[in-house]
């Protein structure tokens, strides 16, 4: 069971005054999208344990609504919105899960959603858009183009811009995972998650130390989009000319909202390389049997990553839990990459 | 909550006269192995259950330890075992899942396994095998030369035989599937079952039709290896002179302990082509978020076959529990058919 703690979450240094979110606006999350959401599964296997020398617990978004944490944040960003806003529907931009989840919650509240999607974004999740009835706008895949075809739908429907990380609402949402997670396994003493723009490790930290803040939040990121990593060591945001990994869903870079948790909060980046992440995807498909996108087998590949396993500081991570962040994945596409990686 | 009908149970044809098994050896069963074997997830999904117009209920032994459901009737051969007989360790022949379970669960108890292995079993099979401490013992490909090879392996180890399926200790631990599924879905009506040597529908079909007579429970089986199909439609078994399917757990015929169960208990079989096997395997991976192995999408391949949907005996099926067997695959070789199943 959670035990809240009423002094800490006073004192905490984890306020709305610094961040975007705070557990309370997690908690009240929690609240709004609790009859939406799935409370996901959470696996383990003796076989990885062995592997890595600790207690892996596997938290499985991949099983979430839509096939990805993001239905969280989505759930709670139109569930929020009063019956005017919510009227002239939602207007997002994004190549991926964001877009599909943003889809869902429109359809189950019975609002429209107007999805600009770049013309390079994954096949299986374009799909996603469409089944659950998202209206969809291409634009080119650069952010320019997307920003721009963005800015003209908001004027034309007059709807409400979600933003697929850089918002208070899907922070708080995504945030929801940690406080179902440390209800399902207290002992936890360590989370890996990835990081792209920032919106889910933002929530999980946020909520994990404001419960208990002896909790170590470590962001797996890939090497070719390693913008946390280089922002961390800058002290300021650090934006990349161009990204280059197998994980779609990580190619996004901090905002300003995530930015500042992802600075104070996080302990640590684990930047690992496209070869470590097939390897990963390959164990949670023949282990786990769990069908993951690269994303997804990040948190894997971090905890079994040689920086990982040979750094000092976190020889007492013991129990840790892995946000395996989504599902949707083109079985072409996943074949191709597993092919180029066999020895 | 399962509703235990002693009533019914005492009156029941089900009997372990009529059968080798019943329900309170199944019962016994559940108690025997309930603190080695995972109760396993029930998934659903409101996509799948939109393209057949059921409810479906996806009852994932894939997450089973050993990744199949053979580790529980594994478990009940091996912890059923006195003292004495167990000394001398277990001895079986098996190309699969069998074996990999009968090997994890002499390793729990302290004792060899010797498992009889075809030269072409599946690699990851074998791999589990060799992870679980079982020794293995190569044979040919054919019957004959595993049945031989184990007969010499019983008198040098003076081992105890735990056969595939055609042990009442095998199919009494299937059956324990039944009795989770109907506590955690009361409300199912059908139960799909894939059948192969008989040991898994056996015990499912006794179990569910102990507790609720009214269940259904149908087979699903490969074309390229329909021997049960045969057997119904002749009133004997049927052996067949050689098998084909993808399915590789489903290649086994029916023997003389399944036989009568299969005969009496189970209401139709289902008989499907491996590419409907393989489309559902795509739909367990990109829909389900599951890695399956054939055997294990095949229940799925039923429901949405022709021949299930437009049979007007079938149209009260409402709410349909499907086993999803077991999840070890290569994905090296789930590719391969995958990609020849392109249209």
């Amino acid at each position: 069971m959670l035990h809240w703690c009423s002094r800490m979450e006073a004192d905490s240094q984890i306020s709305s005054k610094k961040y975007a979110a705070d557990i309370s606006s997690i908690k009240e999350a929690q609240k709004c999208i609790s009859s939406y959401v799935h409370k996901t599964l959470v696996l383990s296997s003796e076989t990885l344990n062995s592997f890595c020398g600790r207690m892996l617990y596997f938290k499985c978004e991949c099983f979430q609504k839509g096939g990805a944490f993001k239905f969280r944040g989505a759930c709670n960003a139109i569930f929020s919105l009063d019956d005017t806003q919510a009227g002239k529907g939602v207007v997002t931009h994004s190549s991926g899960n964001h877009a599909a989840a943003l889809a869902l919650a429109a359809k189950i509240r019975g609002i429209p959603a107007y999805v600009v999607v770049p013309k390079n974004a994954p096949k299986c999740k374009v799909e996603n858009v469409k089944r659950y009835g998202g209206q969809i706008i291409w634009s080119e895949a650069s952010m320019q183009s997307r920003e721009e075809i963005t800015t003209k739908v908001l004027q034309e429907t007059g709807g409400v811009m979600i933003h697929s990380y850089n918002d208070r609402r899907i922070i708080s949402g995504q945030g929801t995972i940690s406080l179902e997670l440390l209800e399902q396994v207290p002992q936890i003493d360590t989370i890996v998650v990835p990081v792209s723009g920032g919106g889910l490790i933002s929530g999980v930290a946020i909520a994990a130390k404001s419960i208990n803040p002896s909790i170590r939040i470590l962001a797996a990121e890939p090497k070719g989009a390693n913008d946390a990593a280089q922002s961390k060591a800058a002290g300021e945001i650090v934006k990349l000319p161009e990204t280059k990994t197998i994980a779609d869903g990580l190619r996004a870079f901090l905002g300003e909202l995530t930015w500042p948790v992802v600075r104070d909060l996080v302990d640590d980046i684990i930047v690992v390389e496209d070869n470590e992440i097939i390897e990963a995807m390959r164990h949670c498909y023949e282990i786990l049997k769990v069908a993951v996108e690269p994303s997804g087998a990040i948190g894997l590949a971090a905890v079994l990553s040689d920086s990982f396993r040979n750094n000092p500081a976190w020889k007492d991570c013991k129990h840790i839990g892995i946000i395996v962040s989504g599902g949707n994945v083109d079985l072409g596409l996943l074949w191709d990459s597993l092919n180029k990686a066999e020895p």
